[in-house]
């Protein structure tokens, strides 16, 4: 069992307009609904490779119990989410069919109290010990302290547990301070943290700054990874085209399914790469094409060199 | 018992964004949600009113839930909405806090089946023998025939329950044709129904056209009565400023609740004009300001004629 963790849990909806013009009526032409937020993508991918999944954050509102309906409907997916008083927030992308561009209206989210971050952190306490990984995902909501994947990654880590972050900004700089076994920046969030712009310094500076593995997801350039074993290059055969929406949360879900099956590094930055661009060569946002991950396992090209132990 | 019947009902949902720019993201700085569609905006200032108000049409998927969550919030409305497969509509409205324009996004709404109409007419029969009045509301949803009104009107008919009728194009074409007690036009309803942008030609002629009496809101003129007992004008004080959203929803509950209380023509077009102006200046749209109304009440005139009996 692998648990993810997405406090800013959403509804995404996407509507599709013949074309958007502000300030008019539009009749939304198709709609279609999912939950939204990194961890719950990383779980639907998780579970689309067969492992279990216990996915946990925050639900709210008539929204919140929309997510949770469509999350029990996913075979091998635990929801294990807690209440509270604020409703989950929607995302609304509105596609313009004439121009293939998207629109997006975010909604805030509930502001999480101080002592529904205390109810969080029990029900996360009680479920850590008896999972292999921890992935803990996405933007942090109002309230919540910026320090709380810090604290996560700590009790993870008590509990001898795996942990992956993959998060931006402060909560970023953080968490990778208390120490977690894999960080997932992509390249924005990478010259963010450490205020370099050359990946290899910067992956490099990452680790000495507290993260033990780091797999930097550079879009068409692939993976970056620098770990205790070695550094490596992942690259998918071609460069692939398609929607890149849910490409990063592929690959969180790759690593962390290949480290739970105790793989070596090349052979989880082979999986995560595949699925990454399998995800983006998919015609559902977010969805990955299985056949095509099937066949990317044999071509994605891993260089690198192993560390002198 | 008033009953109100509202066949595409919708959650109305008004998002505030700094400034909307397609193909860039925004963040929602404020949501609002209410239940929608005209007969639910109908009952709601009904019940505002103090009358006892049923509300019903379809409801389906987490959408219906929420309007039916949010309706039996409302003291003195009764929920009777009916249940179709299909997901209740939601209706967006994306405010420019810069411009103060509004975009609109608008859901198709579920298709309703033959068998899910044929329990719609079985239910609406029940209900209307022990009610005192009855407005069948607003556009019809995909998959009700078009004749659905009319049909509708000569239920109630039959068992001599008063009927008013607010729809638009071929639907008000054949609900006319079935007699309706009351038809409340807009200018654009009554000049596309009768071919004549002269209202009051049209009135007279919707009248010959099977109405027993029209209504027409014209805006800032105010509202044009034709009617057995005789013909009438009836204007708020000054013009007023603000939202117009509901402010014909609020005419039809204020003909209504007056003609359940067999109040006259004049006094039934004082309170539904005094009604109109009150939720054009109240603040949130859709609601109307009771103090406001109630000074107005002393302040609309009625201008007309008497029929020769």
């Amino acid at each position: 069992m692998i648990l993810t963790v997405t406090l800013n849990t959403a509804l995404d909806i996407t509507y599709r307009v013949r074309s958007l013009r502000p300030h008019t009526s539009h009749r939304v032409t198709e709609v279609v609904e999912r939950p939204g937020g990194k961890g719950l993508n990383v779980a639907r991918v998780l579970a689309a490779l067969g492992h279990e999944v216990t996915v946990t954050g925050f639900t709210g509102g008539a929204t919140g119990r929309t997510v949770q309906e469509q999350l029990t409907a996913v075979p091998g997916l635990v929801d294990a989410l807690v209440p509270v008083t604020g409703a989950t927030r929607r995302t609304i992308a509105v596609v313009d069919e004439r121009s293939g561009d998207t629109t997006q209206l975010n909604e805030p989210g509930p502001t999480v109290s101080a002592a529904e971050w205390s109810a969080f952190q029990e029900a996360y306490e009680d479920l850590v010990p008896s999972v292999s990984a921890v992935a803990l995902c996405g933007s942090l909501p109002p309230g919540v302290p910026v320090g709380a994947y810090a604290a996560l990654i700590r009790t993870a880590k008590a509990a001898g547990v795996p942990v992956l972050l993959d998060t931006s900004g402060e909560a970023l700089r953080r968490g990778v301070a208390a120490r977690p076994d894999i960080v997932k920046p992509n390249a924005d969030e990478l010259a963010e943290l450490t205020g370099s712009h050359d990946p290899l310094r910067a992956t490099q500076d990452t680790r000495r700054r507290g993260a033990r593995a780091v797999v930097a997801s550079l879009g068409r350039s692939g993976l970056l990874a620098a770990t205790p074993e070695g550094r490596w290059r992942a690259t998918p055969p071609a460069p692939v085209h398609g929607n890149p929406t849910g490409a990063g949360d592929a690959v969180v879900a790759g690593l962390l399914s290949a480290l739970v099956e105790n793989l070596p590094w090349p052979d989880r930055l082979t999986r995560a790469t595949a699925l990454s661009a399998a995800t983006v060569m998919a015609g559902t946002a977010g969805d990955f094409d299985q056949a095509a991950y099937e066949g990317l396992l044999e071509r994605v090209t891993v260089t690198g060199e192993v560390s002198a132990a």
